[in-house]
């Protein structure tokens, strides 16, 4: 096999250390892929792109098409934008796939058997970056919703749900107050889902739905919803079914896909060799699958598994209650590749 | 005492079970009270009043600036806006609080020593309604969020913080995205929390706050927040402390205070005396401390929760594990009262 070209985002913060973890295992487990590294975040910034990206940066993510990138941080100011939304808008990435799962009781949870997918619109609604002042008292932003990115995402989301047997989409609006942009995304949704009659769905108000979903998470099966929305309740749903630190989330577009922990970049543990890889190595076994090598991403995710039923954690996830074995990111990432 | 004139909307669906529940209570706990009943909701639609509210009820609403309302239900359709939110914004109730509680182990609850409030901002945000279509495929929604709107309700969550003799007051906003929007609330966040050096002030970005809230709710004291995150977490913290069932709020504005619970009108149940009136009687306590009655209330807040602790539960609440009593709306109006 010719090795996979991959665009790599060494990130700010913990970046650069979980990203090391994450290519040493994927090296170790046989992963045909060949890393190039790519100039994003605070490098990019301080050579003087205000847009954190290098301009070879692009030309390499249009050849490869595969991003696998740790958390970046955007420096604070107005006049910078999230660097994570310029990347989805810019390379088209409409689709934030987020799958949660408990791994109860090796990672302490309430809700042991939650196992759900959010899926989430990734280029419209208030992230659409547009707001402005107008006057010294009164600030607006918009937020912007469209028949065909609503009909793509919820498409997806069936689609999804078929692909890999779930049984229901359950979309969370708030129409009640926004008759007219939620409620589009609403109908559209009732549109699809016809033509799944296979597939059970359901719509909630996103006030009721996610207190519902945080309350008890094994109800949820894929949830498909709007950017903000779904940015608030994959949190949630990750902290509770374990820790944000422990998921990683896909961005898929036409042409190319970018794949990342969920998680921000930790300045204040940087560099600390505590660091927990498995958001960004969870990001990089869904890369695996999307290369057509997923039976090595799934060597890898059993010997993850393996690792933290054997009861070794990072700082973030360990509790002396419970008493695991507290180890730090590299021994983290000898064990699982011991374990491979 | 004259008795204090209180205007009263039963609401719809299971409304007025639970308002006749709740003044039967006010009553026989001696509560100065003389309900105005004013026409809200279904039965003002059907008269042809599109808005919900019957003229005559804004008089009595202008002359008794206090309200008792149970859930409404606005129809479906674009040309109705939602009744609790036109009675918010005409009446300028720019504060929405919300205390959340458990009661732990009467009623089930993963969070025992959660005890907060959070203090929602009632009539900015994208609830201002302002909506179009802009192509056929283009949908806009206008979030407005202003300095004098902003530095109300955090002045109020700061004064209440004060007066109720809490610790600290926790912000919430996306400001990494919304710079300029949710940037302003956050500066106004801090200019405000500087004249307050007596309280534990914090800034937390919506995703990863309402995942820790959701995850260790007894972390949090006071939040304030804009409108619809506001929305959001309140239900969620209700619903894990227990249930979205228990818990009131008030609506306070300069003039006017309105007091309802939480919940929705649940039709699906109305008629059928199993409905739970305690968000409605907690709503109701707050109104009653709110007209100088705290006392009363008092006497009704405790005669209820030695209802719940010696175990008799409305249908919603009970849960057969815990072995508890399950008892009809009556029941437990009839059994708070022998308790008083
Ligand atoms: C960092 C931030 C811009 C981003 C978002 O809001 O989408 C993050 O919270 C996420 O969920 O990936
Ligand atoms: C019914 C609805 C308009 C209302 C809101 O969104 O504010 C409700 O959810 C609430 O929280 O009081």
């Amino acid at each position: 096999i010719t090795p996979v070209k991959i665009a790599i985002a060494e990130g700010d913060g913990i970046g650069p250390e979980i990203m090391k973890a994450t290519l040493k295992i994927l090296k170790e487990a046989g992963a045909e892929i060949e890393p190039e590294f790519i100039e994003v975040g605070e490098k990019a910034y301080l050579s003087g792109q205000t847009s954190g990206i290098d301009d070879k940066a692009w030309d390499v993510i249009k050849n490869n098409k595969v991003i696998l990138k740790a958390p970046i941080t955007t420096p604070q100011g107005k006049g910078y934008k999230s660097l994570n939304v310029t990347l989805r808008k810019t390379l088209g990435l409409f689709a934030n796939v987020r799958p949660v799962q408990a791994y109860s009781p090796f990672v302490p949870t309430h809700f042991p058997k939650m196992d759900l997918v959010i899926i989430r619109e990734n280029e419209e609604d208030l992230y659409a970056g547009i707001e402005h002042r107008q006057t010294r008292d009164v600030y607006q932003c918009l937020k912007l919703i469209t028949r065909p990115g609503s009909e793509r995402i919820i498409r997806y989301a069936f689609e999804y749900a078929k692909v890999y047997n779930r049984k229901k989409v359950t979309c969370m609006v708030k129409d009640n107050i926004m008759k007219i942009t939620d409620g589009l995304f609403h109908s559209v949704f009732k549109e699809v889902a016809k033509e799944y009659p296979g597939i059970e769905s359901e719509v909630q108000i996103i006030d009721i739905g996610s207190a519902k979903l945080a309350a008890q998470p094994e109800n949820y099966d894929v949830i498909v919803t709007s950017n903000l929305y779904g940015d608030i309740i994959s949190d949630i749903v990750a902290e509770i079914g374990g820790s944000v630190g422990m998921c990683g989330s896909s961005n898929i577009g036409k042409e190319v896909a970018m794949f990342e922990a969920i998680h921000g970049s930790a300045p204040d543990i940087a560099g600390k060799n505590i660091a927990n890889p498995s958001g960004l190595l969870n990001a990089a076994i869904s890369l695996l699958a999307h290369i057509g090598q997923s039976e090595i991403g799934d060597k890898i995710k059993n010997a993850w598994l393996c690792t933290i039923e054997q009861g070794y954690h990072t700082a973030d996830i360990y509790r002396e209650e419970v008493s695991r074995k507290k180890v730090s990111t590299e021994e983290f990432t000898n064990i699982i590749i011991s374990n491979l």
